[in-house]
């Protein structure tokens, strides 16, 4: 297949070696060249160009957590694999790290092969998997190394939700499991047994709308079961990554474990970067609109939401994703009208991150930091770089170009993603994806998809 | 009752207001006037004068963690209630907080009964008790208002062993049940998951002797553990106290909490103030001499220890008690000879603490800090100050003259605990208990006892 | 002579012993008096009366950092004393410290001589002098003395340029040298070693452009260098002065060594608190703007520029200086079109350092800190004060009346810098001087000259 | 041929995984298992039977520091390889990981070619080579890769020296080289241009004996170029290694490094840990003793001394080697007798390095924390483990045997090295190794040698 050389030109580069001006070239499904200064006109010749000027040129953006297409113990998300990585691809991300995940009973195996059967084939950014594991036996130890060879390399397991957790122990084993190849341990750190009782309580009390969402939740229940996460990586010395880091209490745990030297990486997401639990009370046009906001970890107080942006701004977060996992309000949300603990917990983000994390960092941050948040972190951590995360000859022809003047208004009207609504409705975005390239194929334009469905598989090591 | 006036003269009295010259004066069962500079030689007519010229008069010694005549789940403990404060008050000691512990389907009045019928008209010295909470149910909860109208304000729980611990939840409950009379929950911090399943593995690798103590009980695992309480009494707002803490690792999450204005008390016990984990090496003449250490938790590396003196130094410690948990080397502790997860847990020191710790700090520390650690501190936590742990007019008359320039040698052969051994066999002591009297009486003179057994139960408030 | 007294009454007189309303005085030279509460009306007969009511009445400020009518080693600089004095006059500064220096092959006495007859006769505002040391042999020592003799207290010294540096047995000679009489050495700390490699580098990778300026001095190179000036001034006991610190690294250097009892001065300049890197991205029309921010240390990251704000706010920092060192954008800079090394370093800043600085802190300081970080400390350090840097009776009339509420843009088309841009262009500022007084006489009001030159040199002590 | 299985019988095990009672199982050079509790006695038959009770069973120490038959720029060192690794393994050092030291003019393979010839077929002990960089260009940087594949992983340079050390921008490539495969850069930290001036005016001053040495060396000179190297480490993201560390304040260049995510080794030596600079003062029988102790960096005030002991207490420092470099007093340091600066600097140290450390530390650390200071850090580090630096099944059967209970006195009298002095004559050392085996052969017995020399190259990966 004869294809066109593409060139990106006249942007500013966010590139390994820093920030400078010039052109990229596409050939094929890499990065044929980064070249300082650009090329000469001439060598433009029967290339098809895009001018890019007053843009920032970024490698694909990556979210690595998200859940498509899943059922998660309520119900299935709203979004699949198709339109979910459409919605990506829109905002400027090129991959998505879902999470394949295992029910009791089921293999680990069985749980990848269903992953791809959702997604395979039906993708416009690429995806790869973290596989989460409920079903800790000796089976599935022995998988463990399966799911290695087959490209995934980080793991996920929960100490909270009934029909998902495992104990102490079994994630102790799960550790040890997966250090000889320094997997990562993806862990859901909230105390489920405390939760259990406080929702009970919290209902018995007669509150039963979205706002006992977070008083059945508080801060103490994630900062404790991040604390004892450190204390399962100090003893195994494996690596763990501490998922959507809601609180500032959590976030002093990692920070001392890392003065002890385990190794935990560090997420957190645009909701608790931006939005804090005055939103539970929230009512809207039928009193509900407060679940639109019912995730878990919940949403926390100003407080907390300053001291994760302090903490992005001083470098201790690895990566903002955005654990996307999108239900309708209605039909799906509305189900726990009368019981909040029957809302289904989650809500969407994909395709807004990239919109969302510079426009609200945009006097304190530049590309590179940007960059390191929004791509190269999870590139790195994951086991994908310099494939993907970098701006570079040789590394796959993922691209974002980026024009940092555009404005625009977030809403549910416009949206991409496969949802009735938009946690961020009527947000004012400064910056947006101009150009989308994922495997060198244009895949969004201005915020639109172009249709191409170029995404595949990416097995990390 | 005639009553003869006590005076004891000339001594360095060690008061809440501090430490001057001067002479006590006992009356029945109270101190009828602490007089600086002293008696005029006239006034001591009548009297019964005990010339301690030389010596500290310090208000009596308390150990607030103690286990006499008590079933720990594999076998009794060695020493009786008898035997237990006639040592205790030989070593200075003349008031002792014992946990009475609920089993499993017994009511907390049937525990508490059961410890007053073991203890009541066999004490040399007095005895207080804490309740340990094993089964928390509708019924336990209602009990909690019982007990603290029977004197008992503080209680425990464990995060270790099967047949005592409770969940995080149970354990929630438990703080929420005490916090309305600022009751103290003492709790024993181990992850019990954890040591379970690292227990089988050292056995499983063929680690059967005392060796495998420590091994299957890392640092990790008690300071997870504290982290787990800290967090507990952050969300609940109770006191708590971190009873026998023996880590580095743990003093940190203390640490951390009090920073956050967790209000954690702070106890440690000699053994992890003077011993290290390189004991359990020792062999003895039958090879088994390493499970004289078998305790929970288990000795820890040298510098866990020296961290443990600083922490003392620097004030961070509240009491220094002893888990006075006494069995037999031969006929108890020898039952684990094949297996050390069948060796009883626990060790005596209840006769030894104030000999231990006065001459492990010597140099670094006076008496003022030694009433504070032995006496002082443990009365005012736990509801008994000034009526004990203070050397002042209207207090108990529990006294200890001390003479800090006797020497002599800790051994087994001459203790008065009903155990055949001490791990601290050999130990050159620097100081020792001249007189105590308990209420009153004098119930042993420079280590031995006079036979007298004045000790009341005390109610706490 | 008869010189009419002038009175400035009913401003808000920021003294050493606080701030207050009152009037001031000037008689001559000198600042006859300052009136708490104010004159009598009677008093103000045959008086030159100005009324500063509203305004904030502070010492004329000093700026201990410029290079006016200087060979930079590519260049000669835009400013000359007489047209860089006059805007530094037209922003409140009233006394400028200009960096005198040695080339190779010269005396330290042609160099004082050459700084004389291009200062003396021309200048607004007064003018002392640094002494640069770039030719360090035995004679040179010998100088040292004649210098201070001359008024010349502080001097300099660069790790970085090859044509200036010295090694550092040498930078620790020098330190010997002053250290008698107690002098300061101001160090320009960059690593000139990795910086020339880095350079090479980056041009050899085709980054021609002003973007390869930040990324040939990383900000190791200059942590680097303030961590070994640190041991130098250990070693030797010498006091030293970080001049244009512009890291977060450098400054934990700088905090250190101070907790080392090392007397080591720190100043930072505007450019640093309030622009960064990104500014090297700018086009502008014809592709070259980011030449406009072509300084040495480079712009850093958002996170340095937060760093060194807060280092302002917690009183780490003494002095704030502007590094004036102006060369124009057509015509000088443009001359490193092709090779970012061929840009003359050094940017413009003498005029609009106070209100670049009040406007930005303003939420922050008062007027006490502004008078220390503008005015005072460099009088202090230096060798000037209370003659400068003090609105006392009896200091030299030099007085900037200054009105926090006027409101201007800074802009090239307005300033009196004689260079063809400004690095602030459309900066907002709040607060303007409206009276400038050098040695008693009026050269500025409202931003304009008065057209008086006034200025003397100022032999310090 | 057919060998016969070892048994070192009824030790204690200082295993990865804790330590235990048990045997050791010796077939061939490998280490066939590791048995706790013991194996039956039917299983010794036809086995050599070693009796360890009461002894420590160790892996072999590695000392990773060692300068054998070495020209220094002055002189050759005392101590051959064959004598060097004889003296090693009689201390109980079964591995040792000398400097192969590349001249100016000369190749890296020249010089490795060099070591193996002086090496290969006399040793007793196991050796293994850094690579001593002092000639960096094109070809030596080419050859970076064919020492990888010869099994050196790890590389040195110099920051003082004239005809060894690099410049900043050399040290940064040769990091730069290295960092793919995550080679360790071994770094000698002084600031040599400082030394140069600081010996001249010394030696300029009359101060010509060996107290001049540590005059001229400063401990500034020391943490200044440490300081350097975590920048360079900072800024290319490389490891380093700071060998031989002596002074506080180098220590916490490294602290405050980490603290930033440097990842820098830090190793010191017996000597900085036992012995304090007082020695220069020595006279002996000559007044040329205090040369004994010439080496470089000196030795330090005894502040240091302690502070380097509370790092190796707060598991700071990650392995104690020797640099031992010997040189004789008589016939080889004398020759400085009239010139402190002429005097070979290095002493010895590689028989006595266990004894002292152990005997040193006998109160604060147990066997695990000496295993790791002595053995597994190093083989860790420096790409051994768990080939070497572990007692485990499918290990090198290096393996000391250690009596804790010997006592016995260190002189030059009695040792093995090739040198007529010890810097340690007449101390007491607590523990002796009893049994040393190399590749399976008992190459000594209670601090004598057998006789063999099984000690064979170990590359690294």
């Amino acid at each position: 297949m004869a294809t066109v050389t593409k060139v990106l030109r006249g942007g500013s580069l966010v590139t390994p070696e820093g920030v400078f001006a010039g052109d990229v070239v596409l050939e094929g499904q890499r990065i044929a060249d980064v070249v300082p200064g650009g090329l000469d006109a001439a060598q433009l010749d029967g290339c098809e160009v895009f001018d890019v000027a007053g843009c920032w040129v970024f490698p694909g953006f990556i979210d690595a957590h998200t859940h498509m297409q899943c059922w998660t113990g309520m119900d299935w998300t709203a979004d699949s694999f198709e339109t979910g990585t459409r919605a990506a691809a829109c905002g400027g991300t090129t991959t998505i790290v879902d999470y394949a995940t295992q029910d009791r009973g089921m293999t680990l195996t069985q749980a990848l092969d269903a992953w791809h059967e959702r997604a395979d084939g039906t993708c416009t950014a690429n995806y790869a998997f973290h596989m989460a594991i409920a079903d800790w036996n000796e089976h599935t130890r022995q998988e463990i190394d399966l799911m290695r060879d087959a490209g995934i390399t980080s793991f996920k397991t929960y100490f909270a939700y009934d029909h998902l957790r495992l104990d102490d122990a079994q994630t102790m084993e799960v550790l040890e499991a997966i250090k000889p190849f320094d997997g990562i341990l993806c862990v859901h750190c909230e105390n489920g047994t405390l939760v259990n009782e406080l929702q009970r309580r919290v209902f018995e009390r007669g509150i039963t709308g979205p706002e006992g969402h977070p008083l059945s939740r508080p801060d103490e229940c994630e900062a404790e079961a991040i604390g004892r996460l450190m204390y399962l990586s100090h003893l195994t010395g494996a690596r763990v990554n501490v998922v959507h880091c809601s609180t500032e209490l959590g976030l002093e745990e990692v920070r001392a474990a890392r003065e002890h030297g385990v190794r935990a990486m560090l997420e957190t997401c645009p909701q608790y970067l931006l939005l804090d639990d005055t939103r539970y009370l929230e009512r809207g046009e039928d009193g509900f609109a407060g679940a639109k906001y019912v995730m878990s970890p919940p949403l926390r107080k100003p407080t907390d939401v300053a001291a994760l942006r302090r903490a992005v701004l001083a470098g201790e977060v690895d990566q903002i994703s955005t654990d996307h996992c999108s239900f309708n309000l209605h039909g799906q949300k509305d189900r726990g009208r009368a019981d909040f603990r029957k809302i289904p917990n989650g809500g969407p983000g994909v395709e807004h991150r990239p919109a969302l994390v510079m426009t609200t960092f945009e006097d304190d941050l530049g590309p590179m930091e940007f960059c390191r948040l929004l791509s190269t972190g999870a590139a790195r951590e994951f086991g994908m770089y310099p494939r993907k995360g970098a701006l570079a000859a040789g590394s796959d022809a993922d691209v974002c170009v980026w024009d940092p003047a555009a404005r625009w208004t977030i809403g549910a009207a416009t949206q991409h993603q496969a949802v009735d609504y938009t946690p961020y409705e009527g947000f004012e975005a400064h910056g947006r994806a101009r150009l989308v390239f994922v495997g060198g194929e244009l895949v969004a334009r201005d915020g639109e998809p172009t249709g191409a469905k170029p995404g595949t598989y990416v097995a990390r090591s």
